[in-house]
This record gives C-alpha cells, sequence and structure tokens, in this order.
C-alpha cells in the first residue's frame, strides 16, 4: 500500500469533504464510511470502494481485516495516525476509513412491483433514518424509497443503520410524488401513515402483492400532496397517538406489511 | 416568588446534583426536568413538583405556564440567569426546571395481574428507554417494569420519553427475578424475547389477560435467569435477526400484545 502522510494531502481533502458535504456527496457519487466494521461490511457486501484508508495503529491492531477490505478497494492508502485523526468522525475512531461509490439505480431497477418497500418523507434525524433502514432490513423488506429530509449517505445515518444501508436496496428521489404515481402505473398500492383515527387501521388493509407505504417527517407527517396520492392507514392505539414517533411508526408500520399471518394469506 | 442570585445557593447545588448523579436521585427521592414542556407536563399530570426555577428570561417569554407551574410547585423562585446557565442540561436551555418526586409505588400498587406490562432488564441506553416508554403510552400499554442498567430519572431518559415518564407507570426494581415470580404467583404470564427462531412466534402466543414480555438489554439480549422463568418468544423475521436493534423489538412486541386483533378474541 501507498502511504500518505500530510493532512493536506488531496485525497485526504476530498474524504473530509464528502465526509462532511452532503452536496458533494451528491456531485462526486461517493460516501464515507468509518469503522472496521462497516468498511468490512463494505467489502463483504461487495459495494465498490473508491478509496480505503487505514492508520499505522489500526493496522497493527486488525491486519487480517485490513488485508481483506483493501484487496476489494480500488486503492488503499496506508496513512500516519495525524491523517487518520483528520478523517475521524467519532470520537473513538478506529482508523479504518473507506470512500465507496453511491449506487445508482434506475427507478425501474430498484422498485419490483411484487415488493413491500418503506417510503420516507422528509425525515429529519439521521439517526431515525438509519434505525428505521436498520429494522427494514430485520424485517426483510425489499427496500426503501428516501426523498428530502437529511441525507441518508451521511456518516451519522450510516452509523445509526448499522450496514444495513449496503445491503438494503435504497431509492434516493427528490420527486416522491412522481416515484409513486409511476409505481401505481405498475400496478402497486399506495399507502400512507397518518395519526387520523378515521384512516383505515394498518390491521385491516390489504397489504398483499407490491405496496409502498410512505412515513412522513417526525413533526408534520406525510405532506398533504402525497397523501392525496396514497390510501390514509392509521396504527390503532389505546394510548396517546402524540407519543408514537416517526421511527417506532415506522417500525409497526413495516412489521405489519411483513407479518407472518399476513403473507400466509397471499401463500408466500 | 423569591429569588436565588448565586449560583453557589445549596438549593441549585442540590439540583444540580440530582440531574448528574443517580445515586443521590435515589437517595433524595427527586429527578430533575428541564423544558417547559416537561415541567408543564408534571404540573399538568399531578407530579409533585418539590422545587420549581425559572430564569428572568423564562419568565418575560413564558410567564402564564410558569405561573401555571409555580402555583402547583410546593416552592418556587425566580433566579438569574447566570443561575440558569448553571442548572441547564441542554445547549438551548429554556430556563425552566424542576424538581419532581419519584413516585414510589408498592409492587402491588405498580402492577395490576390483569395489565400488559414491557419489563426492560439492563437496558443501557437512556435514549433506548425513553423510547421505548414513549411507545408504551402510546400504545396503550399498563406500565415498565426497569430493572439495571441507566437510570430512567436521568434527565436523557426523561427528554427521550417526552412526558410519558411522568404518565406511564413505571416500577424500578433491582430483583427482577423476585418481581416476575410474584407476578406470576398472582396469575400473570411471563415472557421474554429472544432471537432464538426455535421459540414460539410473537404472532403465535396467547398474550391475551395479565401479561409481562421482558425485553432485554442492547447486546446481549435477556438474561439467563431471567429467561429461565419465562416463556420465550420471538418475532418471527424474514431478514437479518441481528439487525433488530432492542427499542424496534420492544416496539413490535408492544404492539403484538395491543394489538386490535388479539384484544378484539378476548372480547376486550
Amino acid at each position: 500500500m501507498n502511504r500518505i502522510d500530510s493532512p493536506g494531502n488531496e485525497k485526504i481533502k476530498l474524504a473530509v469533504k464528502i465526509a462532511g458535504d452532503a452536496s458533494r456527496r451528491k456531485k462526486e457519487k461517493l460516501f464515507f464510511l468509518e469503522g472496521l466494521r462497516l468498511c468490512r461490511d463494505a467489502a463483504l457486501t461487495g459495494s465498490p470502494i473508491h478509496t480505503a484508508f487505514f492508520t499505522d495503529s489500526a493496522l497493527r491492531k486488525n491486519g487480517d481485516d485490513i488485508a481483506f477490505i483493501a484487496e476489494r478497494a480500488q486503492r488503499a492508502f496506508l496513512v500516519s495516525d495525524a491523517v487518520g485523526e483528520k478523517l475521524a468522525c467519532t470520537g473513538s475512531s478506529q482508523g479504518i476509513f473507506c470512500l465507496c461509490e453511491i449506487p445508482e439505480r434506475s427507478r425501474e431497477e430498484a422498485l419490483d412491483p411484487t415488493g413491500a418497500y418503506i417510503a420516507l418523507e422528509n425525515i429529519q434525524d439521521p439517526a431515525n433514518l438509519g434505525a428505521v433502514c436498520r429494522t427494514a432490513e430485520a424485517l426483510g423488506i425489499s427496500g426503501a424509497v428516501v426523498c428530502g429530509g437529511c441525507d441518508i449517505y451521511s456518516p451519522k445515518a450510516q452509523r445509526a443503520a448499522m450496514g444495513s444501508l449496503l445491503r438494503l436496496p435504497i431509492f434516493t428521489t427528490d420527486d416522491l410524488c412522481e416515484t409513486l404515481l409511476s409505481c401505481r402505473e405498475r400496478g402497486m398500492k399506495l399507502f400512507a401513515a397518518t395519526p387520523d383515527s378515521t384512516a383505515a387501521k394498518i390491521t385491516e388493509i390489504d397489504m398483499n402483492g407490491g405496496v409502498i407505504a410512505v412515513i412522513g417527517n417526525e413533526g408534520n407527517g406525510v405532506s398533504e400532496e402525497i397523501l392525496s396520492l396514497c390510501r390514509p392507514m392509521t396504527i390503532p392505539m389505546l394510548g396517546r397517538a402524540e407519543s408514537l414517533n416517526a421511527s417506532m411508526a415506522a417500525a409497526i408500520t413495516m412489521w405489519e406489511m411483513m407479518r407472518p399471518g399476513r403473507q400466509d394469506d397471499n401463500g408466500q
């Protein structure tokens, strides 16, 4: 591996920019991962690793894992611990970093019309966004559509998602309306979560076959525009509706989409 | 209202200790709340407010709310903004603080043998603990049993719970084993969540009537000792089990306990 000892090196400056700046991520089509677990996950899942960086200290401690990651990276560098400190986003950095390529999928590639998807409109908190994607992967959801809100490729969302963003198909869009209309044309059912207790109960709607369920922003819920395209559905609650936050509502919605009894109904 | 202008005042020193130190909270049987919403919630729910503190700036901005809180507090003080800074736990403090009494409930008072309870064993992250209690309140769970882990009366857990800890009956114990055995003697069913796929599926067990479901620590799950007292149950997943975190598992478990179809089975 080649070495980089100067924190002023162009490759290091690029990586720092990618870590900190959503518009730069979008422009370069790269995102930043930090830590042994996430970088190893990227190598394991075959995510295209554009560049990998490892500190001298990390190499001494995690030589085998680093060899595994470096082999799968397009380019890999050993860096001084000072450079590692410049790259680190977390307090207790392990000195292992990757720049990965943001996967580019067309709408048709990303969204299988027979699948079950969660759509996240304008979610503000990267920890919520990451946690929802992590749960989606656990429950076997086909993928996530992300529109607006915080950047799902931010280091904070990647950490909260614990590698699930490398495995779960994600389709990001600036126009959720158009995406949903196209899915409806391809035969998918559209639902939107609302606290409105007069909406259809989530336990009583047919979510078999191709389906997208939209979860809205933490404070304001699903926008009027999106709600008008979807069948409103609600999680019936015995307690105080305002106490159910966006990521918990998403977890219960995805669980109901994949709930064993429901899937059996459809012979799946 | 009397004034406190010195950050060295004994009442202020006590409040700072209570905010920062779990053992002091236990000893004094008091906990610390910060912010207009939480302090107003405490007044609204009739939580015994031992002492309330308001900064001059807060009084100018939120006079009506402060009058409402002060009326319900056993004692209330106006404090200088410098004292407010000393009391503040959050970056953007509103200058409104309460010391509230930790409710003391006997096991028999706290746990209705016909209710549906969530028990949290050794949860480490106050944000998880708070979020689970918030969801419990939303779904209409009867209460929570908390054993070990982080302190549910910490300011961080209180913030994450968004007032639900003031309304949801909480029973804290150092001996979950003994609590569960006593509940079983009173006719309650005991379940413990496990990722073990051979355990009974949560969708196929009878959770009507009095029931307690135990959720374990973020890393290690429910302890062997507790698992041996309970019927193991699992959330059947099509995806990667290790991706379901403790608070999401708790949300799905509580949802299944309260799911409308289930309650109907029991004529409720």
